[in-house]
């Protein structure tokens, strides 16, 4: 994967474009979205060689939304070190997403100007894609209207992550798919494993920025109880709180001064109102209704490398 | 034109990016783009009717790059309106740009699912429209670049708005003759005669800048010498000042404390080194040849409703 991005052969000049470019691309990361379109690719029987343009794709579109989202959350670091807009500034960050954009669109284009029949359809791969980026963005819009908000209930927060977070990696899942030729259920079933596997990341995501070893996070632990970020536990522990609680969470979620003991008395109220125990069942439930689908497929190696794959991500610190 | 971008049927939420998105649009504007794409597709005999969905993409596309320019360049205004990011935020600004992006491949990208034959090749459409938008990236780079810089040669200036300005209405031009389905020297000619409109429409601009009637051009006439804007004028006045006009300049241009009466000290400096005449038959040259390259194509009416664009434009105030 890391191969097939740096023959990418991005051009050098504007320097001040693309060195932000590079720099996005190599800050690296679990390279999630591509390594599950692959293995879908092979789960489906396809030849995961002839998928590599569309693994790239979506890559090149995750880091995308990663630059720009840094900008609007203000969010200075980004695997442990500083996201782009911070070592660069807006503008450069805002250019050298719109590219990573235009990248990404170009490998799926790129089946359409094969010659030959065998090739997949890159129309509807493409359509496949477009929804997906205007499903991203509507997922970020909601979540930036969340932070203007006192009460958001859970149904809209798991409506945001299915949309900001669980729909392009349903859509690495189905793409993967769909570069195989299977059948139009068969590429839903890989969606639906893909959305259950996303939903259950984001909703760890939450808890592992607020029970996570930070060294392994490469960021701060309890920043969205500084940031007030509506979360599963913010909004699962807004609901449960009696008076008491709820002031003190009102007065501690959202403040930037707060201090240590601050943010471990909110996750102690986390604890003790059940939140954190709810969220981890939920992820539990998520991981588990995708195998359950995955189960579903032949036995191979690529179904055992998923499978793998999300046992890894369920026990991930990071 | 309006017409079509009103049939996009937006989706009404999150309101937080689709407002933008309809505000943009309907902001108005020339509409130059996607009339060039739909005359050139009738000057190629083509069926402008069917041509309409690619009209709609350059028209998207171009807002989608002064939406994200805007927030780049803190341009405050954008047709006497506030811009997109002035009136909402950055972030409303970055996103709403993003969806207009993937709203203009959507277009392009239904030719592809269309069935039966007949329908112009919606990847290379793609392929041509990916290139441009990289283009026209490098060329925002490059404008951006050069306001850190003290000196920037005239060439310097010319490549940059060959990428940032000229490149999409060429392209509009091109993809107008694609779709009608000529050849590809027809394209590549039709694609010239975009270029050097585009190449005259920029020169046009910054000329404006300095000595256009600013209740029609919306915008303060001298902002670019406030800014201290590399533009074809400060270019070549900073090639032919003699050291007392230099210091003069260097004094002024990107001084935002400026008052008015240097600013038409400035347009004095520019009268007197010849270079406003320079820049007036500079842009009369580009359009001449813009004339000549489009009566090599057969008198129609809509070669005629070219030329008398071009006429128009040519002696535009703003």
């Amino acid at each position: 994967m890391n191969k097939a991005l740096e023959s990418l052969a991005l051009p050098g000049t504007p320097a001040g474009l693309y060195d932000p470019v590079r720099y996005a691309l190599a800050l690296g990361g679990k390279r999630l979205r591509p390594r599950l379109l692959l293995l879908t690719n092979g789960l489906c029987k396809g030849d995961p060689e002839q998928a590599l343009p569309a693994a790239v794709a979506v890559e090149l579109l995750h880091n995308f939304t990663l630059v720009h989202d840094d900008i609007m959350d203000r969010a200075e670091t980004r695997r442990g070190k500083p996201s782009v807009y911070a070592k660069w500034n807006d503008a450069s960050a805002i250019l050298s997403g719109d590219v990573l954009f235009v990248l990404a669109i170009r490998q799926l284009n790129h089946f359409g100007t094969l010659e030959g029949d065998g090739h997949p359809d890159s129309s509807r791969l493409i359509s496949l894609f477009l929804d997906t980026i205007q499903t991203v963005c509507d997922g970020q819009a909601m979540d930036m209207e969340f932070e203007e908000r006192k009460v958001v209930a859970i149904h809209e927060y798991m409506e945001m992550i299915r949309a900001k977070t669980a729909a392009l990696i349903r859509c690495s899942m189905e793409m993967g798919a769909f570069v195989a030729g299977v059948d139009d259920r068969t590429r839903e079933q890989c969606g639906e494993i893909g959305m259950h596997a996303g939903l259950a990341f984001q909703i760890q995501d939450d808890l592992l920025d607020a029970i996570g070893a930070s060294e392994h996070f490469g960021k701060k632990v309890g920043g969205d109880i500084l940031e007030g970020k509506k979360t599963y536990l913010s909004i699962r522990a807004m609901e449960r709180a009696d008076d008491t609680d709820r002031l003190l969470l009102e007065e501690i979620l959202g403040n930037s001064n707060a201090g240590e003991s601050d943010i471990l008395r909110v996750i102690r109220i986390y604890h003790d109102l059940g939140v954190i125990d709810d969220a981890i069942t939920r992820i539990n439930s998520h991981y588990n209704q995708a195998m359950e689908k995955l189960s579903l497929f032949e036995e191979t190696s690529y179904r055992k490398e998923i499978k793998a794959l999300f046992e890894k991500l369920k026990v991930r610190e990071n």
